[in-house]
């Protein structure tokens, strides 16, 4: 049997026990594996000091860099946000309704516990606590398989959370780092009836290979090409307040807008104002035939490149000719993400509700409120782009499935 | 583009209209592809006739046969069963949460079709008019892969639910029979974007043949290892009415027992009642060794022989030395659909509950109950034996996925 093999069969072990766990009990463990990042600060530090030095002489970027690195003010963060965990009502038990059959027989379906959970991610190792402590809080054990370039402090990570576990009486193979290269990762993939979810955290190209390779079901999370569209009816002040807040207030996020489409009827006099503003606040502009026939000094976005995200502060721009072209337009290359319209018209905002596709419809807000944290779920662990079991931000309740309960006095069927 | 692209192009397209439907507009559609099936019995049974013909000049078994053909009054039950949807309440539009944040935006999650379903199912052609109809309630166009034995009555049918549609002003390809040999079901697995979900519905190497490879999500259904676990706090009595029931009531289906373990303790008393009661019954037993010690004229059961349905009147037997051997044997062998205990004993009763990982956990009733019609659902395309959207029967609201309507007047993230 392989290491991950072996590990998947310890998680499965642990998570039995686990899910029967008292919310005190897991509470409980979620300090302790605050305290134990804390009192294993010098070991982490300098395990994360190796990846850094590592990573240095591998000559990545200064951004990867930082994203790798940690510091005491970093540490005390992870622990917090597992402190912040306990404050959390436990979804485990929660009955979602209950009725009786006519014979007498008693149904309740009940939140349960996924059962074992695997998490592939990128570079930054507060995931690795961060993860652990929402599939603990719901119940689940998890296999976290986190980069290779942040290997050392994953591991010192994990073995301190293992330390919080064991100080409560909870199975310490409930949490597990799963090392090793490519084909660990395929090893993931296949164990169907071992692990039960994986969630793929990271870039459009991984999170498209696990979900095109996986046997396991896959839960889709990031990816965000966002639109909004200003209709004709929008108040144009608040419209360019929104694009704004969403295109610049922290552009390298999924829920960043990507993509902005402008009703032809107020192009003339709006595409002045808002480029104004987008220019003001740094934004490389990149524009449709349309709009460049309006504003030369914008580039010609070539027309198989309205898919993919920026990242960055860049811009797409687009007329369209009314809120059919708008919703057209933007099912062709939405992320199913989070989509926004600004608007006055009633009916306009209904059609874009129903018509549009995503996760998040905005009204005359910004999409950089989608966030599990915006929305108060007091946690995250990531935002679901697809259309099975979670859509939008996972919180708790997303990590657990239901059971039926199904309680009778000795009913047979006639 | 192949046929099935394009149908499934078509689907995609019909299916945007129809997430907006009202529910009085889907409600009339099903009354008219009710009619539309009666108006249309002479060319069905005519096509269906074909299709008997085909299948007994292949050689197909008399309850194949029996299984694929059709008469007026099956027809009648097939239209009765899309009338009776009309009586449901539309999941769409259902609003399962909504709260405001601090800043004043206002969010609702609310309930939306999913958008394209594909069905993969074998014989039966009662299931297309079923599947079709579950599909347009809850707002899902459909993409129905039948038994190629089944194609004539299922081209004839599907022709008829159209001219329903069409009689409403509903897009007629919302409901589409995709033709083709297995090359089409390949296709299907590999429509990211264009199928939403696949349902296989069927024997157990198909669904597993699908999960396995599809890269669109899959729900699993149906195979049932059913166990029923006799506690030593058991009523003996009701435990053998139970136990006749779950075997004999129906063996061929999914929820029918096929394993029953029995504490050590009582099994001298117990095993002679239950074995006597089975065998009246006509239920043929095969047992371990231990069973076997007590009753040599039971047959003995190979090993590595106990992960399969019977799905006939069969039934293995095992003896378990408390109420944690059952857990684990059950754990080991279980399909996850539905696992009973019979126990007057609340420390079982709530073990088993917690850590038999089942759709259903029964408690002193018959696993037979497990059924979107039993449990008062009023319509089931399936028994989910997955984790993660649906578990357990499905019905209408199992066939949506939710949308966040989030609604502001202008507020931007700090």
């Amino acid at each position: 049997m392989s290491q991950f093999l072996a590990q998947a069969h310890e998680a499965r072990e642990a998570s039995i026990a686990l899910a029967g766990a008292s919310r005190a009990t897991k509470d409980r463990a979620l300090a302790a594996m605050a305290d134990a990042l804390i009192a294993n600060q010098a070991p982490i530090l300098a395990a994360n000091g190796l990846d850094v030095q590592l990573a240095r002489t591998a000559g990545v970027t200064e951004a990867l860099i930082d994203r790798l690195s940690l510091d005491a003010a970093r540490l005390a963060a992870m622990a917090d946000g597992l402190r912040d965990l306990a404050a959390l009502s436990d979804p485990v038990g929660e009955v979602i309704r209950g009725w009786n059959l006519p014979n007498g027989v008693h149904i309740d379906q009940v939140r349960v516990p996924i059962g074992v959970i695997g998490i592939i991610y990128e570079a930054r190792p507060n995931v690795t606590a961060d993860a652990a402590g929402i599939c603990l809080k719901s119940g689940n054990a998890v296999l976290l398989r986190g980069s290779s370039s942040a290997f050392n402090a994953n591991q010192a990570i994990v073995a301190a959370l293992r330390e919080g576990l064991a100080a409560c009486g909870i199975d310490p193979r409930a949490i597990a780092l799963v090392a090793g290269g490519r084909e660990v990762t395929d090893e993931m993939m296949k164990a169907r009836g071992l692990v039960d979810l994986l969630i793929p955290r990271g870039g459009a190209s991984l999170i498209d290979a696990v979900v095109r390779t996986s046997q396991v079901p896959v839960i889709e999370t990031g990816t965000g090409n966002c639109h909004l569209f200003v209709d004709a009816s929008a108040d144009q002040s608040m419209a360019i307040d929104i694009i704004i807040n969403a295109k610049t207030q922290r552009p390298s996020v999924c829920n960043a807008l990507e993509t902005l489409l402008i009703h032809r009827s107020i192009a003339e006099t709006f595409l002045p104002r808002v480029t104004g503003a987008l220019r003001q606040a740094g934004v490389t502009l990149h524009g449709d035939a349309a709009v460049g026939a309006l504003d030369p000094t914008i580039a010609l976005h070539p027309e198989n490149g309205w898919d993919d995200e920026w990242l960055s502060l860049d811009l797409r721009l687009a007329l369209v000719s009314d809120v059919s072209e708008a919703i057209s337009f933007i099912r062709q290359h939405t992320s199913g993400h989070s989509e926004t319209i600004i608007t006055n018209d009633l009916a306009a905002r209904q059609r874009f509700i129903t018509e549009v596709d995503a996760a998040c419809v905005m009204i005359n807000t910004s999409s950089r409120f989608v966030d599990g944290g915006q929305f108060g779920f007091g946690a995250e662990i990531g935002i679901s782009t697809q259309k099975l079991h979670a859509r939008g931000p996972m919180a708790l309740p997303e990590m657990t499935t239901t059971k039926y309960v199904v309680t009778g006095d000795g009913q047979v069927r006639a």
